[in-house]
């Protein structure tokens, strides 16, 4: 009953819930550098537009209907779709949509997918308060206290996952979802304008509800996790706005949420320059729908083709990368679109033939085509570990003799070479303009590169839905 | 990326996944004995005086306002409050309040109070369920169905329990809460009626969110717990039933729920005698609403008082128990009545004054009654390690001199000295008389005992309802 036998306990971590608990209720709105709140957009854009692009996928459907079952009241809107739902069950299904094309956004030092728990929190509260507000005469919520919301909240998530990584992920928890929710919580009590003792009960209620296991990777629980995580985040802010209670050490104390999934807790990665540096500067983007290794040899063959080399006379082409690429997405003959999501091969392809790889360019109807499948076969992959994970080196070797060569050190999406904003635009249009169509799709993308001006977030989630 | 520093995963566990989603859709109705059908009713009769006693804590109405704030639908009962809310609102807010008093039931083994989570998810989804039935002519959630669904939920997260007992407790997991999402989803997942793969995906869906911290004891975090475990189970299974999917190797996998969460696995726990044994059969209720190494003392002194022994006459009354119970509840001063709940002494002195010790003897204005503080400081206790954990050696010396001894080696509530169903009956009336009346009160203990024959789970609901 009184047993312990947890060795590694630290009974005397400083108190981060209550540090973290102040610098969210306390920080100032926009207490950060232009860079960083540029960043916030950026991140919300890819975020919005991977959210809209998987409105109808059969995870939406089956998720949307099993919250049907609650007759839900139309709080907030499902993005892409034209239902609405109340606001918790809406930061669940924009949560699950934002991450089912495995195409979101990543902080490289934790892989913490972190826009899909805080932003799909607080894009659902941000409309329901901004309704509720209305009815009672009192102003809407605007784009400021959202954008806020979001760069504090994900600063949360990311720098728990910082404390923790990589022990706590290597024991199999999907750290999106289990630092989620934490990153949900504060995002949701900054936006309720909770004072810090409220904000820390959030917290803490939050950190009773870590989301995700990695098993699940393949299945459409995968997804559910920022969903879910988003979802308990926001209700951990409302039931702390209610007065509900939780322990003021729910994150640190030995039996705290910390300590309990992960064996790893460096607390100053947690305190460290907080309120100075924000992890949302750390963020990256996806350009191609895939696994990360994957993407240098994508961009090497993609810049193959803008040096005008056409897949048609190609004969062969040598691809040299780190072994894990080959172990981790070395399959050749991918039999749909699923599969060449773990094939370099079909990336290759893709690069050359498309010069891109969005959700499209994994469709089986492509995957399958002849001419891919030729193609695939004329990529040769060879081990060199003497290239970074990160890097490619791939020659074209065409029919007339000729060799053109291309060696990509950080590829596009990295942090070394960033997704321009143009490119991010392409990215959200590649996924948006089938559901909402190419004038509302622009129109979305402007309303959310000027969030931060917004005198109403209702206005952008209106157009988010056909 | 592909880093495991996992050591101790095992790779070969059986498929507990598939073992358990088949014994969940495919086990007959009441495919037990009579006394494991007994049993199951008076679990259900335990959980529910508990759910309606605590309906007007405050953590319910800061729960219930916070769901408020989603208006959700009028779909099922809030126990013993006017309110309804939608079907996982309600297993949330019944979840919450069944745990409340901390006087629910006991699984000794794991310390799991395992009605919580499961009877709070089918009794809110049966309801649900049974409405929207009638609304398109299809028969109502019998009574018989909802006991079946408890057995089973119950029997699925005390076996998962026991298989990760004691390290995953010790880790610091409230072992209830994180065990009973699964136990819910389990449960609602039979209700549904699916089939065995969708069970399966609905175990595996609950099993990215086992929920619950021990260091919340002591907030109203901790009864959260099992409200939202019933929650996420509930949910799990709706969105199983609509085609959700999750891994089929969710609970097993190296990097699945319980290797994630325990480093004890013991698969024969939930393989041994399944479908035989029913882990409901070891259920146990507490008779006192305090921590259970008190129980031996309070006993003992209640059974002073029934062979005559007056408080007045008292001059001091000798107590010996083993060194844990001191160490755990040796509180000689207590404040208020949450702080009596961890004194042995005021134990003591409500058995010897009451012949109880109910919530009301908890009561400020009891704890801090001058006789009760008189009596409180009159109780010398000593350790002694000879006498086991659950036993107790009282002996009060009067003022005349004489010596009234009493041993208690198993305290009533224990197994081997379970509560009659008469004491269950005292148990409930004793939360619920001043909520819903002496009459309704003994309504609804009727309705509950005939709960496996009942057509239709609703009647009772209503009765619950003041």
């Amino acid at each position: 009953m009184a047993r312990n036998t947890q060795v590694s306990a630290d009974a005397n971590a400083p108190p981060i819930t209550q540090i973290l608990a102040n610098f969210v209720a306390n920080h100032p709105s926009r207490g950060w550098s232009d860079a960083v709140d540029h960043e916030a957009h950026r991140t919300f854009v890819n975020w919005l537009g991977c959210a809209v692009g998987a409105a109808h996928h059969e995870a939406a459907d089956a998720a949307l209907a099993a919250v049907q079952m609650l007759q839900p009241a139309a709080q907030a809107s499902v993005l892409g779709r034209s239902e609405r739902v109340d606001m918790a069950s809406a930061a669940l299904i924009n949560g699950i949509t934002s991450h089912t094309f495995d195409f979101d956004d990543t902080h490289l030092k934790t892989i913490i997918h972190p826009a899909g728990p805080v932003a799909s929190a607080v894009l659902a509260l941000a409309e329901g308060l901004s309704a509720s507000n209305a009815a009672s005469g009192r102003p809407a919520i605007t784009g400021r206290q959202l954008i806020d919301a979001l760069v504090l909240g994900i600063d949360v998530s990311c720098r728990v996952g910082n404390a923790m990584y990589p022990d706590h992920y290597d024991r199999g928890w999907h750290i999106t979802g289990s630092t989620g929710t934490l990153g949900a919580a504060a995002a949701c009590a900054r936006l309720l304008g909770l004072d810090a003792h409220k904000t820390a009960m959030a917290l803490g209620i939050a950190a009773s509800q870590p989301i995700g296991m990695r098993e699940q990777f393949g299945s459409m629980t995968k997804p559910f996790h920022p969903g879910a995580a988003a979802r308990a985040g926001l209700m951990s802010a409302l039931l702390a706005s209610k007065g509900f209670t939780s322990s003021p050490k729910a994150l640190e104390a030995p039996r705290g949420m910390m300590q309990t999934i992960s064996n790893k807790n460096d607390w100053s990665e947690i305190t460290h320059e907080l309120g100075q540096r924000f992890e949302i500067s750390f963020n990256s983007y996806k350009p191609f729908a895939c696994g990360i290794v994957i993407h240098p040899s994508i961009d090497a063959c993609s810049q193959l083709r803008t040096q005008g080399v056409n897949a048609q006379d190609v004969q062969r082409i040598e691809l040299k990368v780190h072994s894990l690429v080959l172990e981790l997405t070395g399959k050749k003959e991918p039999a749909d679109g699923l599969q060449a999501k773990f094939s370099v091969y079909h990336g290759c392809a893709a690069g050359l033939v498309f010069g891109q790889a969005t959700e499209n360019e994994y469709a089986d109807s492509i995957v399958n085509r002849p001419d891919m499948l030729a193609l695939r076969r004329k990529v040769v992959a060879t081990v060199d570990d003497s290239i970074d994970e990160a890097s490619a080196d791939v020659t074209a070797v065409l029919n007339d003799g000729r060799r053109v060569h291309v060696f990509v050190a950080h590829a596009i999406g990295s942090l070394q070479n960033p997704m321009t904003d143009a490119m991010l635009e392409g990215k959200f249009r590649g996924m948006s303009d089938s559901v909402l169509g190419a004038q509302q799709s622009i129109a979305l993308i402007t309303a959310a590169w000027g969030m931060g001006q917004a005198e109403n977030v209702s206005a952008l989630a209106a157009l988010a839905q056909p």
